[in-house]
């Protein structure tokens, strides 16, 4: 068995016997080990990759003329048209492929849908503040930071004991109630940063609060995410889509978190853009489809028994995790996979799906996998997948006595015995007087079907039967009162709550993760022309995004202003802005080698330069970002050529084949020419 | 002059010389008055257009299953899509044909920022409330129905002093301060609808306020529109687009308004969406290179001078308007041509320019013109396009100390005088010990230029001169210490702080009128044959929507499900998709008639439906919305059909010239066949 790595024999059988007796399989596949990267080495350094970003606008701490507030972050033009495109491609892979139904719903909240959900109760962290300053602090977070720095000190002797106990406390605190937060506190002394002691510990909700209307009596929230807004609307889209399931619907918009302690980048923050989508399905039946689509396609998973044997990811297709259990169901690995895909296409290399322990998940949920990319503060969730079962629909079903259900038909009709009671309201009435209504309520209500079959039977005699109706009141019930008759129905189908899985995406999150996988520095141009022994001074970075997310797909650049070339500028521009192609124009007097790299840094795929053979013979030149290539092609087919390679029709090797290459595009491409 | 309608020849040759000062123009345009309805007729009554909206879930109240909450609604599926199309068609219309900088920033907002923009002090509607129930009114709201109705009641006789009085209130109410409103509701002893007295008034601030971080100490708000968040980024735009000038930032998202009196529909709603441009430009300089293209664009204007003669509406080109000084500078006048063809683009029908009067304005702003779109409750106020001035930025540098201006290379380098302040540190040090600071501070900064000028001529005589210095100090200052020199520099440019034209567009208002406007019943099936007599029972509503914003571009409708036909419907959506075109599938058992009318009620431009005849030929019938006309097209040719008439690159009369026409149409069009 040396196929399976990292695993040990017995392990093996456990989990398959397990396994088996949910799928009913028994080949298992063979599991492809796949070591991960604990973080993601960013090309010059994580701070060479902010510094890009800052530099060139991508995003700024908001108010920044303000002293800024933390956990607030501005999008400028760049990452704006990024995230513009990343939802708009969104919208294809998944609104538009699956015909969902995506709906707008608001931020403001009344606080009794977060009563029904559990937000109010329970969406808070668990919080300390310095005894002195006041100043707060999450208290997972600072423990957790509390062991490492222990644990990692070479100066600090320790016994075993207290060394095994740190390590517990680093590995469960994710877990623990604020009890025993306290008493590890206690056990070990930890004061603040300041050396003051810490207020002992207590729950912070991380919702904001507000008044909605001007009685100032409706307590509001803003949402913490997009879920809730959509099961209000179930009922609504479930007509729309004709009653038929399943279904999904969709959301884009914003979120609202009070984090206590907002992270620098974009991985936390206190207002985040969601992507969410609720797929409504029948809880005896989560095939999928289209599960066949992605049946094949192997993804790196990271299932809980794996983590609790602190064993490497492996890699498997969708259709092995399914067939042996490991993924709940078809519909939930659908997902994953086209989860998977959608990341791929925004340019993401380092994906794993990571499964959630059973210490982890909301009791409720069946199964639950985090999307994780790679990023310089190691593997993040991006985002969740997880089947909720019928939960949420119940819980404000309960709460506001709405049908929140949908209702199957069956194949076939099926039968159903049931009970048809005929009273005599006039006999009860002449028999009961006042109390007629209690005993009618009695005999056609409380009596269970093998109650009425029993009293049936006894009637059948001609003899009464004395009942207690209910609050005590003891009654005769004599044959013509009633009649119990036992009856066979046929059933056309039957209402039930539907099951959820919910794909929910933290686009920011993606975002920078993205970003940092594909930041790359180009070789300087000293290197690149062999003289390897100098220093690069100039240090050029890119972003490789892919062209469908990239927020110029084509840099338009004269190589000087000058008037035999400016008009062709403008008629090219007019020609992309008229076939919608996002394009900018850099007629700065910057060298045209600057201004390349300037473009890359922008992760700008293509550029066109008008150059003075432009008006001779009506050619230009297209350059690849990544190769720094150039071919030289008539004007009249620049629009054709650069709509096809964003598309994908068509790649750069086609160009080249068809066009002449440019031949100062290699001494251009690392920036001498000045 | 008989084409001088509705206005006096004195007013306008006052109106004239007024403007003729400031734009030294004489030439008069002729005025077209434009006679406007008050109110939207909408097709079979508004109630008729909300119930199809409500049917086919455009939108409905938040939170229904909890009861709803005042003032916000959600966009089901339909009106998710048309939103989302609005906004690209104003992305290409706006960001993309200008090359805006498009940015993303926060709802959130810390209080500093809206007390630096006033909104604080300011943003605030006048409340009264009931003495006994607490419920709560706008006053100017509860005084303008006071009003209409007293005035509109047939049974009541009242002298002309109060009708007077009441006709004066209810056209001032808008401007009214608390006292005056007070003073009002004593006058008039106004109660509240349960007949109690009210309270007295008081002013409530219109933001919804919370709590960020969780010291609890950092107030914030939710913004009440886009256009801070813009001016916070003003430098970094400013930078990114290479100081070039003028240049536009843009914004789209959510705003917040805790509305005392949300109304129906989408009109006032606690939580809407918005798109802001803040256009930066020289205030020296308000041309705009791109007017030209809207010079000769008639639009209807209803400038300030005719609101208070209680006239018409005008029609103008734009180019007249600016050249009578009507419209205060062409850059304004270039952006309500763009907002008019972008709302024609969306479907808008009835569209006017309302001139904001002289106490409407904010102290600060130049002149301000609102898109108004008729509706069934008037006109509606849905784009305001108002020039600012400086004084955002001002406003913001003020308190936080930042710079916020832009720099103005002259065309040539000007000449300055200026002052030298040459002193000798040693000898007013050695003078005055202590003192000496003081005594340098008054030298270099506080003497102006003249008063320099005056003591270097005593000095030149040799003589020393008695200064006072700042505190009262009195020194003697002689020619050893200090030396004037008055020269003259170069200089290149200045510092100035920008003007800002602002449109700024409700969103949700601009769709909730078109749809309004487009709406419309078909005459029902036996009309159409010719049979008016019969009561037209059959009531079928449709959107007329332009394709650019329809929510589904296209329904695929197989005639029947069967085994023949279903095959090539697949395969149809399927081109669909693949081609990016939104498209919708109706496989329900309904009669074909009956789908066509849902079809249209949801506002799709175009019907493609499978019948025996595909399978035979490889045709398929496409039908158009609004003739109900349908043609045979080979199934291959749909797509490119359908996206040539949907980028109305094609009409439907060249398909109809190019295709056969479809024999049951005529029928299938009033909805016969069942």
């Amino acid at each position: 068995m040396s196929s399976i790595v990292g695993m040990s024999w017995d392990k093996l059988m456990v989990r398959m016997a397990c396994y088996g007796q949910r799928r009913h399989k028994t080949s298992l596949p063979k599991y492809r080990p796949l070591q991960c990267a604990a973080k993601l080495s960013v090309a010059g350094g994580t701070d060479a990759m902010q510094d890009t970003c800052k530099r060139r606008y991508f995003f700024n701490p908001a108010f920044e003329i303000y002293g800024g507030v933390g956990g607030l972050y501005d999008y400028g033009p760049v990452m704006t048209a990024i995230n513009i495109n990343a939802l708009n491609l969104w919208r294809s892979h998944f609104v538009l492929e699956e015909s969902m139904l995506e709906i707008a719903t608001t931020c403001l909240t009344p606080e009794d849908v977060f009563i029904s959900s559990g937000h109010v109760q329970r969406f808070n962290d668990v919080m300390t503040k310095d005894i002195e300053t006041g100043e707060c602090f999450r208290l997972d977070t600072y423990l957790a930071q509390y062991c490492a720095r222990r644990l990692n000190d070479p100066h600090e002797e320790m016994d075993a004991e207290t060394r095994s106990a740190l390590r517990d406390v680093e590995q469960r605190v994710a877990i623990m109630g604020e009890e025993e937060m306290a008493a590890t506190v206690t056990r070990f002394g930890i004061r603040s940063p300041k050396g003051n002691a810490l207020q002992p510990p207590f729950r912070f909700n991380l919702m904001f609060q507000t008044q909605i209307g001007p009685e100032g009596q409706q307590k509001g929230y803003l949402r913490p995410e997009l879920a809730q807004g959509i099961f209000m609307n179930f009922k609504k889209m479930y007509d729309f889509n004709g009653g038929r399931m399943p279904f999904a619907g969709a959301a884009v918009g914003s979120a609202f978190r009070n984090e206590i302690a907002p992270r620098g980048g974009l991985v936390r923050l206190r207002e985040f853009q969601l992507a969410e989508i609720e797929h409504f399905m029948n809880p005896n039946d989560k095939d999928h489809p289209k599960f066949g689509d992605v049946r094949d396609l192997e993804v790196p998973l990271w299932p809980r028994e794996q983590q609790e044997a602190t064993e490497d990811p492996i890699l498997l297709t969708l259709g092995e995790a399914v067939d042996i259990g490991m993924v709940d169901n078809p519909t939930l690995a659908y997902f994953m996979g086209r989860v998977y895909l959608y990341l791929k296409a925004l340019g993401a290399v380092h994906v794993r799906f990571r499964q959630h322990r059973s210490n982890e998940m909301a009791h409720y949920a069946t199964d639950c996998w985090d999307a994780e990319l790679l990023c310089s503060g190691g593997w993040l969730e991006c985002v969740g997948i997880a089947d909720r079962s019928c939960y949420d629909l119940e819980v404000h079903s309960a709460r506001t006595g709405k049908d929140m259900t949908a209702f199957e038909t069956y194949a076939e009709p099926q039968e159903e015995r049931t009970v048809e009671r005929k009273c005599n309201k006039a006999a009860i009435g002449k028999a009961f007087k006042g109390d007629a209504q209690r005993v009618l309520h009695h005999l056609q209500h409380e009596l269970s079907a093998a109650e009425c079959q029993t009293m049936q039977q006894v009637l059948d005699t001609g003899m009464a039967v004395q009942a207690t109706v209910d609050g005590g009141l003891e009654v005769d019930i004599t044959p013509e009162m009633v009649r119990f008759e036992q009856v066979t129905k046929k059933v056309t189908g039957r209402a039930f709550t539907p099951s959820v899985i919910e794909p929910s995406f933290g686009i920011g999150r993606i975002l920078w993760c993205v970003l940092e996988q594909v930041y790359y520095i180009r070789e300087s141009s000293l290197a690149a022309l062999g003289d390897k022994s100098q220093p690069s001074k100039d240090k050029r970075a890119v972003f490789a995004l892919p062209a469908a997310i990239a927020a110029y797909k084509v840099m338009v650049c004269p190589l000087m202003v000058k008037d035999n070339i400016m008009p062709h500028v403008r008629q090219i521009a007019a020609a992309f802005a008229r076939h919608g192609i996002a394009y900018k124009v850099d007629d700065t007097g910057v060298p045209i080698g600057k201004r390349y790299a300037r473009t890359d840094e922008l992760g700008v795929p293509f550029c066109v330069t008008v150059d003075p053979t432009t008006d001779e013979d009506g050619t230009v030149t297209i350059r690849e970002r990544d190769s720094c290539e150039q071919v030289r092609v008539p004007k009249a087919e620049v629009v054709p050529c650069i709509q096809t390679l964003c598309a994908e029709a068509r790649q750069w090797q086609d160009l080249k084949a068809q066009y002449p290459l440019h031949e100062a595009a290699a001494v251009q491409a690392v920036g001498i020419q000045r």
